[in-house]
């Protein structure tokens, strides 16, 4: 088959741990040349929003969405052992220490490595986001239809 | 290849917005002409119980198993920002609200579209339920060996 | 094609249940003929920590590494009603009492059927593990490329 490989990755989490599996296999994938695809859902939207003057993992649609009812998050937490927030920052330390690429630096490389972002456009309707909340360099908003038909003849992952 | 497009899903989880998941892709999928198989094991069979006279969500097979150690739940949580239970409620106001379907729609939808719904033997065993025990609409029971087959020559992906 | 099917596993959690998964699914179809691979990462990385002494499921890495943090786990958690560590018990109690092979004997199966076992090199870069650390029926470390190479043609889930 002379097709490019293809890896596609429905992103539904926002967990910190989650999140960094999700552009660890993407770039991973991208760097030997697979077409990689990722489509942004619920929680995992929260990966392709602006920045607005706050650090990345910090803009958290929630913090508006919900921000009446809860104090306001500022950071995404991990899947386990969370620390009451500290979970990401003791990741992010360990992997600056172990010489491995943090969550930010993998979300730059998936941009220099052409990786393709969707959003997913049923979970904007349901949060009342448009294509301006997020990062320039989401490609399209995609239906699950659009979706599956990207990833047809390769990988895919919900993560 | 003109063999039909094929998405498998294996339903683990119970959190309400992961079985929003797959009935969105699974009816995403069944819309635009795929086979959609989807296999409830573990948490996921709560799906697809008998209401016996509840809202769909509210018929939680822990209720039953762990009664005695358990208040009694009545929702399936969100995996995120359940707010003591809460989430669901807000959600599916949400769905609502924004014209998106609900789960209860969803669930529906999949029935209408032929989606095959199947529920796994091993989880079945585990808990001590029947076929008896789930929707008419549950084509049958199987175990992993037969889902594989099922799912061979199109995407799987685990929720 | 006359080429051997192919399931691979992502196992990035580290919870019961999901675990149990992972070694249902695999051995399930490792033993209809599929070639197996599992590629531990993260929390997943915990099932085939070496023993030390210890039951399986309580040679936890995070006792070691947060350890100063927290009082010392002795249990990898189920992903919903943990019961403060009592989940794990009485799931394997209702496994043993139905006749479904629990975690420990299916990780035992795993290796008769020759399932292939991968460690994930980044995530052990990143919590400071070496290949020492592994049952020795590890077969080896590879890499977000090399798994994806490996994985081609098959099924592939995250879990």
């Amino acid at each position: 088959m002379s097709e490019q490989k293809k890896l596609s990755i429905i992103a539904f989490s926002g967990d910190f741990d989650k999140l960094t599996a999700v552009f660890t296999l993407g770039t991973g994938a991208a760097a030997v040349g697979y077409e990689v695809n990722i489509f942004f859902t619920f929680w995992g939207l929260d990966a392709i929003k602006q920045k607005k003057g706050r650090a990345f993992i910090g803009s958290n649609w929630l913090t508006r969405l919900f921000g009446f009812m809860m104090g306001g998050l500022s950071a995404t937490p991990t899947s386990r052992f969370n620390f009451g927030g500290a979970g990401p920052k003791i990741f992010r330390s360990l992997m600056r220490k172990n010489n491995v690429a943090t969550l930010e630096e993998l979300v730059d490389a998936a941009k220099v490595l052409g990786i393709n972002l969707y959003a997913c456009e049923m979970a904007m309707h349901v949060l009342g986001l448009t294509k301006e909340d997020f990062i320039p360099e989401v490609k399209d908003v995609l239906g699950v239809a659009s979706f599956l038909k990207l990833s047809e003849g390769g990988q895919t992952l919900f993560i």
